[in-house]
């Protein structure tokens, strides 16, 4: 895919490139890690939360979903095509709890794998070249930002949910570990990640 | 296994034997999901740390394979050997910098799968009952703690340690990610689980 705007080639190229297959190699693991995870694995770890108006880790799953739905590649599409005339839709945070509705777990997971494999193969038929990571969309709240920046959030958004799914799961045990949770930092966590 | 030392039934012992079924499933899934996320991932993710005197996704994996070695079944076998006759050893946490020196992290993830498999095998042979997950031992510097509590903790230390690595990880993308650092949680997090 070629530049579809005046670009200018800087030092930081070569990172961009770097970057993007960093990002496919963490992206391509993520559902093989919350499957292994999380398949299987008693209710106790994955339906609780870590209290009113917080998220199981079931949920987690149902959020990530609603991502490759909605969010990743669309707005990686919407940067090629319309560049910053069009800012991104807004992301719900919340369609998981009507999308989720009725499935297991088990379910979620597998969905999951299904929708990233179908985005990562689109991901990769673009074969974005170093001018396309450059070009810049509009967020609707954070202003203009890169492809190139986009697709590295893809992968951070992962280990953020890995970040917080751990917290919510830990929670669990808050009271089991007794005298250890002073010595546990996921214990300390303020859940900034929620 | 038939208690040591007298105890009283309890309103929790049925708790304490299905948390032990909870950490058992958590605990067995803890090599493959790091498997899952770090074999064959690129170095930018799996050797770099957050700065000086941290650690990388190959020091927490060596710091994993030395608690099989010395924490865990070592200090569950004094409690039931010794009850509060005898203080745990004091658990190195620096010991990976030796034990891990010259092996590759494939060949660490391998090492962490053997060790952890062979611990839950002679977890499961002790057969706890109720009242051997009320016993006591004696740690170092938190004093009396229970079997349980620190079995509970061997679960929730997995979990302190994915929530590090996430956010280990995610803190070589804190430029790459441009604007968006300030939605992504896991940035937020001040490392209070290094």
């Amino acid at each position: 895919m070629t530049s579809m705007s005046a670009h200018i080639q800087h030092g930081s190229s070569q990172i961009l490139s770097e970057n993007l297959e960093n990002t496919i190699a963490l992206l391509e693991r993520t559902p093989g890690v919350l499957n292994t995870l999380l398949r299987d694995l008693p209710d106790a770890w994955t339906q609780r939360n870590e209290g009113e108006k917080t998220w199981s880790a079931y949920d987690v799953v149902g959020h990530l979903i609603h991502g490759e739905l909605t969010d990743w590649m669309p707005r990686a599409k919407m940067i090629l095509q319309h560049g910053e005339s069009r800012p991104f839709e807004p992301f719900d945070r919340f369609a998981q709890e009507r999308n989720s509705k009725g499935k297991s777990l088990a379910q979620l997971l597998d969905e999951f794998a299904r929708l990233r494999a179908e985005s990562l193969t689109e991901l990769r038929a673009l074969n974005l070249q170093e001018q396309d990571l450059e070009q810049r969309g509009k967020h609707p709240a954070l202003g203009p930002v890169t492809l190139s920046q986009l697709l590295a959030t893809w992968a951070a958004h992962d280990l953020t949910h890995l970040h917080q799914l751990s917290r919510i799961m830990a929670h669990q045990y808050r009271e089991a570990v007794g005298p250890w949770n002073a010595f546990l930092g996921v214990m300390q966590c303020n859940g900034h990640s929620s």
